[in-house]
């Protein structure tokens, strides 16, 4: 998608060789308008698709996430949980994403009583590294005995790997924008 | 705002004497179908108000920040982060706010980038409580210089005095649904 490219290249900041911040529109300062448009370019991906439910995490998906519901048929959307609330007190799927970037490791967890078996799932996130974080919402949704219709993800790392992973595992993958190389303040696209 | 009162109680859980859980459309599975409706209520709430920011804090504050963002003219949504990732490096703004649900303190940050003096920044959370969160985000905002515009809440637990903490301090509180007890698993609004 040549304007998110365009935006990456303009509103983001290069790190190191490993990370890209894109604080400016899509992980702490949300640019609706823009993000509508990646809405739409994920229902043009997933087209005929039929989708019950979209599946993302906590924080930084929640707004994509939304945003595309508006242009599929409004499937409700569910966000994993990071963390446990004390509020979380029934029954919940759960598996562990690790993050190679903050060398941590996470429990998504989602509600029992939120996804249920033979529903179709579409799996929705921001930042696709080396796939971990997507690898385990297809968990839950295995878990749940629900259908994994694809996987989208607005900025993929692909030097990380996290698309061949999934795809070797038989999911469709959708990258809106995938990085080939960081390097010296520059970022160059596939 | 009817149709929320309705909606909360048709899939709102009442636990106890000081909780009401709203998985099903607003915590945990997000229906964007019904928060275009609450977007476009806080519109009305304030209608003849220019907003150059919405500022809400993650993860549940996110969608109906969005949406609403949606009636404004898009202002750009700012979201403060519970947690500092590895890749904030830069300088924030920072406020502490306590959960008496939790009995636990959370420290809000957002970007010094994010913000700045004179924005006219609108407040969007989902639920209101004691009022903790509001009031910090508020303290983020004084501490980059911006004007408050309001506050918007979804949900407020009225009996827990947040609002009032807030109009004392002379802000602009709106929230959709006042809950004024909530005993025996009912919830009794205002």
């Amino acid at each position: 998608m040549q304007e998110l490219k365009e935006k990456i290249l303009k509103e983001g900041l290069a790190i190191g060789t490993e990370v890209v911040k894109v604080d400016r529109f899509l992980n702490h300062m949300l640019d609706v308008e823009f993000l509508e448009r990646i809405g739409k370019e994920f229902r043009k991906r997933f087209e005929d698709c039929e989708i019950d439910k979209i599946l993302t995490v906590e924080a930084s998906g929640i707004a994509v996430a939304c945003l595309a519901a508006q242009y599929f048929e409004y499937p409700l959307v569910v966000f994993a949980k990071k963390t446990s609330p004390n509020t979380m007190t029934e029954d919940f799927y759960e598996a562990d994403a690790r993050s190679f970037t903050k060398g941590t490791v996470s429990k998504f967890r989602v509600s029992k009583n939120l996804l249920h078996a033979g529903e179709k799932v579409l799996i929705i996130d921001d930042f696709m590294a080396h796939g971990e974080a997507s690898l385990a919402l297809t968990e839950i949704v295995k878990q749940a005995g629900g259908e994994i219709i694809g996987i989208g993800a607005v900025i993929e790392k692909g030097f990380q790997g996290g698309s061949r992973k999934l795809r070797d595992r038989g999911y469709k993958v959708e990258s809106l924008a995938v990085i080939r190389e960081i390097s010296d303040g520059n970022i160059i696209f596939d």
